[in-house]
């Protein structure tokens, strides 16, 4: 009997079914582990995928389940609604297996709002959390990663948001690195306390009376200087400046040629940003292990997504969701 | 006598008048055009800190004036009322020596809001700009650099102002490129229509109505990639994004090592983000050449701005302010 169950949404992705297929095949291949996955999607659909995609022993075996559900969400449904007026698309069902106790963690390439939706509503949000957050580990030039948060749930953010993930990131960071006393840093345009917005302003005040570790606003290239250990900021800026960083790699490959040894070392070291390696972002907030994987997802992302879905459920925290798999060794 | 005039504010930035000085002597020492500076501050200090870098002799020649102004800018004051409330204060004063026809361009390291306002009020906006913006080149894996806008001008941003960021920015590309159709995109959290904000929602079917090169939605990782010519966005995320692309190649150096031929590579064609490289952005959308420099600002990359800043007066042309300086080579 498999130790770790998981529910993975089939039908997400801009790859199609069988890139999510080959990504848990890849993922049986390397994984020291042994897991199961409740296959969330149109029945006929998946089986003819494990066909084609030569996992069909490990439907027989019943380490790959199929949990048949059609329902699909219109381009009119509003995002947070989805979880209770389509219950029955695989994205909101893998949830639904989480809460009844059947999987251990959910992992979907679809949309972001409506995961969080189903998130919030079915599972439930964490104690003290005014806004469940999608938080991400970036490397930095001081060798010791820095979670930044939020990097897409959340585009119009509140003080009481804003300071809430501070809190969660702060909480998060000291568990993840066994430190006394993270730096929370706020995002803004300048370090200076005159600039900035309302909403920032306000939220600096509010996480400065709150937050032992806040030091202040830091500027978007302060992240990778590691100037601190967690950076807040709305879902926006956040989202902007994680692609921005997922694409630096290619820029100095283009630069500094695609082979070689040089090649190789921006691979491992700076393309820890890539996608690929991370697989997913967790939620944090929330009551459960839930994965948003890139919608742009190769079979290579889904098996770290299912790795690093792995690791979270081994750790048995939530405050641990995070751990980059494969590659990422933050 | 000559041939170009700059009105410098020798009271901006965080690193002191003597490194504005020493960033005009190091100018006087690259630039191949000769050019006079007024340098608007306190004379006292200005003429301190002349003898202290060995610069008094382009004072005696007349080639280095000083603009006595003693005014300075309070912690209350309403950056967009500066111009007015602080008309003596070196900033303020930089700009309207413009307006007076004394000087070509104006260099600032100072405030934004306040230079922004200053610039508006006393020089006007050209016709048809909702908001003038702060433009940056980025370079791409295309080997074409792409214009990023607004980078910190305008934090919220209505419809209108978005809009007229993507028709200055097509114009400005296409006569600098000459290209017959720049690709302008819209940043966003995905390419989906659906993913956004109701302003980017209003913004894209705006400019879809009236930018003929208008290509919808871009994400963080399609501008290092070169997936349009324009991305246009709110001053904040852009803020973010261009310091994030900063500081990209000090992790890269960080990684790969500073000596040799690779971080020389770095250095030349990642660093060209390097605001040390660059200089200063222009302001697009006024009927002047006002360039913001980095509060950060080296003496390199005050000498730089200087270059920029004669580019500019030369091609005569104010969609042309934002030819980057020596390394520069979009």
């Amino acid at each position: 009997m498999p130790q770790f169950r998981l529910a993975i949404d089939a039908m997400s992705g801009d790859n199609g079914l069988k890139t999510i297929i080959n990504g848990i095949v890849e993922a049986k291949q390397l994984c020291g582990d042994s897991f199961m996955v409740y296959l969330c999607g149109d029945a006929a659909r998946i089986q003819a995928g494990l066909k084609d995609c030569g996992a069909l022993s490990w439907y027989a075996s019943g380490e790959i389940k199929i949990e048949h559900c059609i329902d699909s969400i219109a381009s009119g449904d509003i995002p947070s609604l989805v979880w209770k007026t389509r219950a029955n698309a695989p994205i909101i069902r893998c949830i639904s297996l989480q809460k009844e106790g059947v999987a251990d963690a959910s992992i979907s390439a679809g949309d972001t709002g409506v995961l969080l939706g189903a998130s919030i509503f079915i599972l439930g949000r964490l104690k003290g959390t005014a806004r469940p957050a999608l938080a991400a580990f970036l490397p930095t030039t001081k060798k010791r990663h820095i979670l930044l948060l939020d990097v897409g749930a959340n585009l119009n953010c509140r003080v009481d948001h804003l300071v809430s993930f501070g809190m969660m990131g702060y909480s998060y960071v000291q568990k993840y690195f066994s430190l006394a006393l993270p730096r929370v840093g706020l995002l803004s345009i300048g370090k200076e306390p005159t600039k900035g917005t309302k909403v920032l302003f306000e939220t600096a005040r509010e996480l400065k009376r709150l937050c032992r570790g806040f030091v202040g606003f830091v500027e978007g290239s302060d992240v990778l200087l590691g100037e601190a250990d967690v950076v807040v900021c709305d879902g926006f800026a956040g989202n902007v400046l994680l692609k921005a960083c997922e694409s630096f790699h290619l820029l100095a490959l283009s630069v500094l040629g695609r082979n070689g040894e040089v090649a190789e070392k921006i691979r491992n070291d700076i393309a820890v940003l890539d996608p690929e390696n991370y697989g997913a972002v967790p939620f944090l907030g929330i009551k459960g292990i839930v994965l948003k994987a890139h919608g742009s997802s190769t079979s290579t992302a889904i098996a770290n997504a299912i790795m690093t879905a792995i690791t979270a459920i081994k750790k048995n925290a939530l405050a641990l969701t995070n751990a980059p798999a494969a590659k990422g060794k933050p």
